[in-house]
C-alpha cells in the first residue's frame, strides 16, 4: 500500500459522520428486555444507551483494515532519519566475517533473483516499526524452502556469517531487524500452506505465511488462527512463535506454546531439525520445539509450524463499556470471569489518554465518552440466543451495580471490526504523537494501574503522554511514554525505574514482546542469574559461533 | 487402605442391585422435550431411554475413589513375586558409585529420620504400579524442602551416586523406579499449597501435592486443577509435571505445557533454578521450564510447580453412549464438536472388551448394554439451563441420525463419578487380567481403531484380551494387551509391530506415558536422530555425570 492511498483513506474516514444506532433498531433485542417490566424502565433507558451503535462503511473498514497493517508505509517519517542502533546505544560489533564479493556470488548461484543488495531496496529491512533502530545491512536473501535456509546457514556458519532472520518486521524491541551488517534472511517467500486437517483442525504452513492470510484460509473452513494481534496484517506466522507473540485470543485459546503441536527449525550449522508432527499429544523424549519458541531467532530460524486451530466461533459479540476508576475495570473483570464463563474470549481496557490518541490522529470515533477507563469484551460462542442470554445478564448486573457507566454492543462482523480498531490501532496512534517509549509487563491484575499512575507523576511534564492499556484478563500492560524526540535524560527517568517497579511485584518486564535488541540487559529484573547462565548455555550449545541475530536476548556471555 | 477393607467394599459393591431411573423421574427435564409435538414421540422414547440412570449410594462412591487410586496395594499377587529387571531386560549396570555407610550417615544428619533403608519398607517402592519392572535400591529419602533435594543431589552427583525420583508411583512405563540400586528421591514429604490467588486463579505448591488433594483444596475455593487422571489419587503433581501428563481434561484445558506457568526444579550439581513465576505471560528469554516438563527427571527434580486453574465448572453433565461401529464414534465426535463447541470438556471412548474387563474383575455395572463401543461425554459449562440444551440438542440428533443407539445421562455428583469410574478404572480391571503389554499412541482419529482390529489379528490366540481406549477427542488410543504371564514370544510379536504400524501414519508411539525404561529404544519411530542427538546434548549439559533417573527416556550416546 502505498502512501498516497493511505491519505486517500484517512479523507474518507475524517468526512466520515456518525450516526447512532438506537435500541429500538437494534436487530436482535435480547429476551430480558421484550419480557421487562414496569420497574425496569430505569434499566432499559440505561442499557438502551449501550447499544448505540455507529453505522460502518465497507469502504472505511477495508481502510481500517490495511491502516491496521504495521508497515513502514503507515508511519510518518523516513527511515533515513533513524540513528544507527551502533551509534545511539554505542554497540560493539562482534568479530564476525564481513560479506564479500564471493558471498554475494554464492548466494546469487544459491537462490538466483532472491538476492538483495541494493541499498535503496535494503533501507526498509534495516529499520523496525518503530523507526527507533536501524542497522547497515548490506544483503538480504529471500529462500523459498527449508532446504535453501539450510543451505544458506551452513555456509554462512562456516564463513562466520550473522544472519538476521526476518518475518513481517513487526516487532517493538528491536529483535526483527540487523544492529549492525548481519545477513538479513526474510521468510517473506515461505508462503505456502502445507496442509490442513479439518477433523483435526492442525494446519501446517510455511514460516512466511502472514497472520491474516491464514486466518482468512481457515475462516472459509470454518476454523480460525488461535492467535490474532495489531500486526496480524504483515506479521509471518514464524516471527508470531519465534517471539511466542501472545495477543488478543490468548485468554480464550492459551499461549503458543499449548497451541504450536510442531515445528521445523533450520539450525545455525545448517541442519534441519524436522520435528513437525501434527498430534495433539506426543511425550517421547524432550520437548525440542519449545526451546525456538520464544527464543527470537536466536537458537534457529523457524521454518515451518505445525498449529491446533479452533472453530469458527458461530456467535461473536463485543461490548465496548466505559469506566470511571481502574477499581471498576477489576470488578467488571471478575464480574465477567463468572458471568460469562466459557464463552469470554477477549478483555481488554485502555485509559483515556490512549482513546484521546486515537481519536486525534487517527480519526477514529469513540462511541462512548466521557469515561475515565474504556473496555472490550469480547464473547465467542456455539450458540448466538445464550450468548445473548449470559452478555445481557452481565450488563444488566453491571450497570445496575455501577461498575460500568455507559457502553455499545457490537453483534455484526463489520461493527465489531470498527471497535476492535479502537483497541488495535493504539500501537499506531502513539506512532504519531512522536519518539515512544516502549513498556510490555506483566504484573498482578490488581497492581497494573498503579504503574502508570507511578510512571506519570515521576516524568511530569518531561513526557508527552503516559499511556495505559492492554491485555487486562492475562495480566499485561501496555505501558507507552511519548515524547517530541528521543532523549537519553528521558529514558533515564524511566529505565530502569519501570524495571525495579515491575520487579518488587515479581512481575515480567517483557510480557509478550520478547527482549530483543532493547531489553536484552534488563533480563536480571525477570529472571534469576542461574537462569540466564542456563539461557546462555543453551545458546552456546546450539550456535557455538554465535552467527544467529547477534546482540539480541541474552546480555553476552561474562 | 488395606486389601481386606478393599474385599468388603467390593462384596457391597456386587450385592448392589441396580434400579433405573425413568425419564419422568428426572429432576430437570429439558425444555425441548416439555415442548414437543406428537411426531415426537418414538424420539421421546428414544430419548428417554438415554435418560436412565443407577441410584448411587454414599458408601460405594467412596469406595470408587479408593478402589481407583493407583497403588501397589490394590493389586492382587505380591510385589515380591517382580522378576529384576536387570534380569528380564537385561541390562548392564553404569559405573555409578556403590551406596556407602558414610553416605547413610551423611543422609541421616541431612534429614534424620527420613532415610529408609529397611528392605521389607524399600520393596513397594523399587517395584512399579503394574508390577513389571522391580529395582533394588538399597536407600529411600524424604526430604521435605527443595533446599534439602538441593543437598541431596549436590551430594550425590560429587560421590556420582545415582538417583531416581519418585512421586506417586504411578508411572506406566517403568520411569518411577529404579533399574539398579540408584536412590530413591520421594517427594512424598514435600506436599505443602504455597500460595492460591483466586483473582488469577494461580496455584503454587510443593511437587508432592497428591492431584486429587489439590483439587479437592481448589474446589471449595470454586476451582478445579487443569488435569485429571484416573491415578489422581496417589500421583503427584511434580511427577505428572515431570511426565506432561495429559488425562481426561486435556481437550477443554489444554496441556501441561500451557497451564503451568512456572517451576522450581534442583539441578543435577545440586543447584536450584528457581523459574517459579506466577504470570500468565512472561517473554524473558528462553523458557527453561520447558526442558523439564516431560523429561521424566532425568534433567532435574521438580520441587515445587505454579499452574494456572480454570474456575469450577457451574453446571457439568455426562453422557454415556453407545455405539454400534467406531466409524459411529468418529461421526458422534464430529457432531459433538460442532453442537457443544465451549462447553465439550472430554470426549472419550472404550471397546465392548474393556467394559467386560470392568463388570468381570471389578464388578462395576454397565448402564448400557450390548454396544460395540461406548462413549463418555461431558460437558462443563457456567449455565446449567443453557448447557442442557445443547446437550439435548446434541443427543436428539444423534439419535435421530442413529449414529447412537443406546445411553444414560448423569447431571448429579455422584452418578458423573460412578460413570466416569467406567472408564478410569479400566487400568485398575487389566491388572486382574493378567500380565499387560500397555500402548500409548497418538493417531490420526480416523485411523485409531484400527491399530486394535490389525492387533489383534495379528495375535490371535496367543493374547487373553486385545482392547482399545482413550481420549478420542485428542487422536490417543490406549491400547493394552493382557495375557496369562509375561512371555518374550508375545512381545516380539507385538513390538515393533505395534510401532511400525504408528509411525507409518505419523503418531506418536507415547501420547501421553513417557518413554520411561521401557519405551526408549523406541523413540526413533517417533522422532528423527537429529532430534535424539540434541536431547542427549541436552542431557550431557544439565547432567554431565547422568545421574538423574539414568537408564530412562533417551538411548545411550553412541
Amino acid at each position: 500500500m502505498t502512501v498516497s492511498s493511505l491519505v486517500q483513506l484517512r479523507l474518507v474516514w475524517c468526512c466520515w459522520t456518525l450516526p447512532r444506532w438506537q435500541m429500538n433498531n437494534h436487530k436482535r433485542p435480547l429476551a430480558v428486555w421484550t419480557s421487562a417490566t414496569a420497574q425496569w424502565t430505569l434499566k432499559q433507558k440505561k442499557l438502551a444507551e449501550l447499544y448505540r451503535m455507529p453505522v460502518s462503511r465497507p469502504s472505511i473498514l477495508s481502510g481500517t483494515s490495511l491502516l491496521g497493517k504495521r508497515a513502514l508505509s503507515t508511519t510518518s517519517s523516513s527511515p533515513k532519519e533513524v540513528m544507527l542502533t551502533s551509534e545511539r546505544y554505542g554497540v560493539q560489533r562482534l568479530p564476525f566475517s564481513h560479506v564479500s564479493d564471493s558471498d554475494i556470488a554464492f548466494f546469487e548461484h544459491l537462490i538466483p533473483g532472491r538476492v538483495i543488495t541494493d541499498p535503496d531496496e535494503l533501507r526498509l529491512f534495516n529499520v523496525d516499526w518503530l523507526q527507533s533502530v536501524r542497522g547497515c545491512s548490506k544483503m538480504l536473501l529471500r529462500p523459498r524452502t527449508a532446504a535453501e535456509v539450510s543451505e544458506i546457514l551452513r555456509y554462512c556458519n562456516k564463513r562466520k556469517l550473522a544472519v538476521n532472520p526476518q518475518g513481517g518486521n513487526t516487532g517493538l524491541v528491536g529483535g526483527s531487524v540487523p544492529v549492525f551488517d548481519e545477513i538479513i534472511i526474510s521468510t517473506a517467500l515461505m508462503n505456502q500452506v502445507i496442509s490442513f486437517n479439518s477433523v483435526s483442525g492442525i494446519l501446517v504452513c510455511q514460516a512466511g505465511c502472514i497472520l491474516e492470510n491464514l486466518n482468512q484460509y481457515l475462516e472459509e473452513l470454518d476454523f480460525i488462527m488461535p492467535l490474532d494481534l495489531g500486526a496480524k496484517g504483515s506479521c509471518h506466522i514464524g516471527g508470531n512463535v519465534a517471539t511466542n507473540a501472545g495477543g488478543l485470543r490468548l485468554l480464550r485459546y492459551g499461549s503458543l506454546r499449548g497451541t504450536v503441536l510442531g515445528l521445523e527449525v533450520a539450525l545455525a550449522d545448517g541442519s534441519i531439525l524436522n520435528c513437525l508432527a501434527s498430534l495433539r499429544k506426543d511425550n517421547t523424549g524432550y520437548d525440542l520445539k519449545q526451546l525456538f519458541i520464544g527464543s527470537e531467532g536466536t537458537l534457529g530460524i523457524i521454518t515451518a509450524v505445525s498449529i491446533l486451530c479452533p472453530r469458527k466461533p458461530k456467535s461473536v459479540n463485543l461490548v465496548f463499556l466505559g469506566c470511571q476508576s481502574f477499581s471498576q475495570v477489576l470488578g467488571t473483570f471478575t464480574t465477567c470471569k463468572g458471568m460469562l464463563g466459557e464463552i469470554l474470549s477477549a478483555y481488554e481496557f485502555m485509559d483515556d489518554k490512549c482513546m484521546k490518541l486515537v481519536e486525534n490522529h487517527l480519526k477514529l470515533s469513540n462511541p462512548v465518552t466521557g469515561s475515565s477507563f474504556y473496555i472490550l469484551i469480547e464473547t465467542s460462542g456455539s450458540n448466538s440466543a445464550h450468548d445473548e442470554e449470559k452478555l445481557n445478564n452481565f450488563l444488566e448486573h453491571v450497570m445496575a451495580s455501577g461498575l460500568v457507566t455507559d457502553g455499545t454492543v457490537a453483534t455484526e462482523d463489520k461493527k465489531i471490526k470498527m471497535l476492535w480498531s479502537l483497541r488495535e490501532r493504539i500501537t499506531e496512534a502513539l506512532t504519531h504523537d512522536g519518539c515512544v517509549y516502549k513498556y510490555d509487563l506483566s504484573l498482578p491484575v490488581e497492581r497494573l494501574y498503579d504503574l502508570v499512575i507511578d510512571t506519570r507523576a515521576r516524568l511530569g511534564k518531561t513526557a508527552k503522554n503516559v499511556v495505559g492499556y492492554g491485555h487486562l484478563g492475562d495480566g499485561n500492560l501496555h505501558l507507552n511514554i511519548t515524547a517530541e524526540s528521543y532523549s537519553h535524560s528521558l529514558l533515564d527517568a524511566i529505565e530502569p525505574f519501570v524495571y525495579e517497579w515491575t520487579a518488587q511485584y515479581n512481575g515480567s518486564i517483557s510480557a509478550e514482546h520478547g527482549l530483543g535488541f532493547k531489553k536484552k540487559h534488563y533480563i536480571q529484573y525477570s529472571k534469576p542469574q542461574e537462569a540466564v547462565l542456563l539461557m546462555q548455555q543453551v545458546k552456546a550449545m546450539l550456535d557455538p559461533k554465535g552467527i544467529l541475530n547477534p546482540y539480541k536476548t541474552l546480555p553476552a556471555s561474562s
